[in-house]
């Protein structure tokens, strides 16, 4: 039994009616969970080493594009360690996206974006996103309401130039409860080990949360294309929220059907080339 | 007891008189050093993520930025899936260096290096580096000697500015017999998972063994500075390699003394903004 994430449905979106502390498609504990998603490390660590392996020795373009979006603590940072933590780091480049420098404002805001798009083998994952310029940027008005609105249609279509270009598009909403986030933010606030996790400024975005919900839930309803559609990961609880995640990145590698990539050389030549070559110096 | 690679000691370097198959310092088995190199993996972690912590909550420009070189098969991907695998894939950055575009080409060869150095707080890895600028680049006169003269000089300049601006840098030549590296790409033609690591102009390399050998003991005797001193890591047996370097890193990041950033905040005042805020929408 595996993890299933929501999938939206097309049309609007109603963020309270999903479970934030639910684990939809999965009956077992916990333990059950954790020892699920280590179980999945082999499958996932194989296959992408296939992608890898493709991406090295043939001309394909084929790549994967995790997306993690959510509220502070909603645990990006925890799902990437747990998933993609899963896996050969060589293969994977992982862009942070902060709030854009002065060089970046200068340009539009898909330019940064486009220069962080994993090269074909790769597994891509953006923590925060192209998202941010239609939520933060939203909420704190950022960007005239013209330009926000632009900004769906130009994610769409960029999604859609990724798609076309061999790249599986997963974009997730890591969606948190406005209470287990007190209890999160808490948690920092009662470690010292954790204090370098927290910012004042959490609470200030915190105090926006409907408007964060309502930013949320408009972007979902627009940027939730058949190319690259949002699921919606209940993650009050951590294991199951790095669960449905890990079933969800393996569901994508298991989509490619991924071989190992044939000799581009003729084996038995190249072997006795080796053979010939001068053993020792 | 644990696996200190060779430092090499100032002047010429012979690297035939150092063993490719030795495990210099480390006394136990096989079995014994892979369980030695699991058994650092957290201390490793916890050491990466206050490196991280720092980064992101304080102005210090600390960091470290690990160099791998040698021969093809030598295990520039194995060690880094081994030892960098060990810690939290968000504060890693990997960049494996090709033959240069034409793009990079335009410029200075210390160009695209220099775009690749990793942010504070970041643990940053070259899979091949600028050196390739003085080792095939030599072996094959891709540059004017002139050139490959002034590269040496221009590189340490370019890690004495690294040091100063607070990196640690930790330059590790992957060190193979020619034997095993036959034994290494003859498993790469006997399996076909393997192909897509072969390519027929390995063999052109190695025919030019000694010359590379030279360059790389020329590299050695002019790059060896006591701000980014070389280690030589006898890497004819695969667990001894992944867990020399795994004890450089350690070590390293042991040196830095790294402790958990202190709040820039009142923790008291934020608790009660955060208790004060609305529970739930």
């Amino acid at each position: 039994m595996t993890a299933h994430p929501l999938h939206v449905p097309p049309g609007p979106v109603d963020l309270d009616a999903i479970a934030t502390d639910a684990t939809p498609g999965y009956g077992g504990s916990k333990s059950d969970g954790k020892a699920a998603l280590e179980g999945l490390g082999p499958e996932l660590a194989d296959l992408q080493e296939r992608l890898f392996a493709e991406g090295r020795a043939t001309g394909s373009r084929r790549r994967v594009l995790l997306v993690l979006q959510g509220m502070d603590t909603s645990g990006k940072g925890g799902t990437l360690r747990h998933t993609v933590g899963l896996v050969d780091p060589q293969g994977v480049r992982i862009s942070s996206f902060k709030a854009p420098t002065a060089d970046e404002l200068a340009h539009d805001f898909l330019w940064r974006i486009r220069r962080a798009v994993p090269a074909p083998g790769y597994l891509g994952v953006f923590d925060r996103s192209h998202y941010e310029d239609v939520l933060i940027a939203r909420v704190n008005e950022l960007a005239a309401p013209e330009e926000i609105e632009r900004r769906y249609d130009a994610i769409n279509e960029f999604e859609r130039e990724l798609v076309e270009d061999g790249t599986v598009v997963l974009k997730c909403l890591l969606h948190i409860s406005k209470d287990e986030q007190r209890e999160r933010l808490l948690a920092r606030l009662d470690n010292p080990e954790k204090y370098w996790k927290y910012e004042p400024g959490d609470i200030d975005a915190r105090a926006r949360w409907d408007d964060y919900r309502a930013a949320y839930e408009l972007a979902l309803e627009r940027t939730n294309t058949a190319h690259a559609p949002w699921h919606v990961v209940p993650s009050d609880r951590k294991w199951f929220r790095n669960l449905a995640v890990g079933t969800l990145l393996l569901d994508a590698l298991r989509g490619l059907d991924l071989g190992w990539p044939a000799a581009d050389f003729d084996v038995d030549a190249e072997r006795a080339r080796l053979l010939a070559s001068e053993a020792s110096t």
